[in-house]
């Protein structure tokens, strides 16, 4: 799998960024990158430029950073001083065939990808990234829970909210640590999911009943869910990680109310293993591009 | 099982030294309290005092921290501002019944013991004691390895040097968090283990070949393996966390020279779960506090 002859800019980002470019050099990808004027290391075959500088029309693929654009369009690296402008005038220049990657959207990007009409791809929406993703995402939790509390995860009762690809990778996580784990879902597939797993299932209806008990709550769970009410039934000392986006699952504010320390983490992955986290997005993106460059070699035949 | 009868001092320590208050409490033994002035927490039942207002002649143990006593004789508190003479003379005026505990021992202890005949009990040497602690420790070590890499323990590569009480334990919990875990020993019983536990078993004496591939090496064990050749031949970006009593087993000037990161980090047991800590060595305590009464009735019949 090589991608000679593909031509993709790489727009600012951070340290996981450096794995997509590592990946996509060693695949024979013809690199433009922009915003990384800071980093001293140098990969052999690739220019660093101006955004001014960049070929638009000869690009196949664009690739933003993880949190793609502000929300007035300027892109942000960590190896530049200067925030990157990127305007529909810019993807307009592109041909047609031209992809543009993001982990995530906004507001800004979602107008203009639709105004420009171009293939527009949000990494951390697919399954496989997510999935992914969800290995540092448990390993970064199982970090704070050590470093918040005064007990060992071995032998504490974990109440894990949520089966989707985190919950279920978090929930794994803590059972192969000794932790005896229950798992709070709606759908009948998952609590039989979380049986044939050997942990313990519960119906979220009944959590109020469920964190009575519990050492630890780990929410995955994208809407309030750890209520006034339910933080008030768990025992003083409880522990509350909130995986889910911004603003959690969570009651933040009546959490502090009443003592019980409630963490919002979001994006952990970057935060715990940048390196892993970029491999992750180079793999699917190399992937992705490789896929593009098949169809068009079978379109011109 | 309940401690009716027996009186003990607890002197100084830290936070668990708690825990030990409160199982002794809960089994209705008579607690004189000797560093805890600083303690907001009233217990019922249990007298703070100065060290020289101890019935040392009516005691039936002496619960000193952790570390025992400084190496001129002094009990530190973390719930007083003095520290607390230890003596002699004190330990004379205990009935020949008077057990002492710690957790390791010193010099000073080492001596004061030996000249006063005293039952002298260093629970960490206990093989129970060992394999308890060893849980909160290889927490401490998952915390460590996810701190100080950019990459996630599944799917990396972990070398685990010995298969005692704590290498067995650190092995397992890698293992379970997805890490690809080879354990080096050197006995042949310890080599068919590590083949047991589904893990990849090599003989110490190729640990140079070894490490060649890894990414983190845990090590165990309490004398200079870890050498300047070993460290020559692993990759750069290895981590080392070397868990053997202090100076450790690893040549940590030369892997500063070489900039491998190198952490000795003893004693992790009290630093990242301080209570589950203080409850090992509660539960310990008071099975041989008991089995002391029992015997001591057994005598009187």
């Amino acid at each position: 799998m090589m991608l000679t002859g593909m031509h993709v800019a790489i727009i600012g980002g951070d340290a996981r960024q450096l794995e997509v470019i590592r990946k996509l050099v060693e695949l024979d990808a013809k690199l433009s990158l922009v915003g990384f004027d800071q980093l001293a290391h140098h990969f052999t075959g690739v220019t660093k430029m101006s955004i001014e500088e960049v070929d638009f029309a000869d690009l196949d693929a664009i690739i933003l950073p993880v949190h793609g654009t502000t929300l007035d369009g300027k892109v942000n690296s960590v190896f530049s001083h200067e925030p990157i402008p990127f305007t529909e005038e810019m993807v307009q220049k592109t041909a047609k065939r031209c992809t543009v990657y993001s982990g995530i959207s906004n507001s800004y990007l979602d107008e203009l990808m639709k105004k420009t009409g171009r293939k527009y791809i949000q990494l951390f929406e697919r399954d496989d990234v997510a999935i992914y993703n969800s290995i540092p995402t448990a390993e970064g939790t199982v970090m704070m829970v050590i470093q918040h509390t005064d007990f060992t995860i071995h032998g504490s009762r974990i109440a894990v909210l949520g089966l989707g690809r985190v919950g279920m990778t978090v929930a794994r996580t803590f059972a192969a640590l000794g932790a005896k784990v229950k798992v709070g879902a709606r759908r009948s597939e998952h609590l039989a999911r979380i049986t044939e797993m050997g942990l313990e299932p519960f119906h979220l209806n009944d959590l109020e009943k469920e964190v009575r008990d519990i050492d630890v709550c780990v929410n995955t769970v994208p809407h309030l869910i750890v209520t006034a009410s339910v933080i008030a039934k768990m025992p003083a000392h409880t522990l509350i990680i909130d995986l889910a986006s911004k603003p959690g699952g969570t009651d933040f504010r009546y959490a502090e109310k009443r003592g019980v320390k409630a963490i919002l983490a979001p994006g952990l992955p970057g935060v715990v293993a940048p390196k892993t986290a970029g491999q992750i997005i180079a793999n699917v993106l190399a992937q992705l591009l490789y896929q593009d460059l098949q169809k068009r070699k079978e379109n011109k035949q």
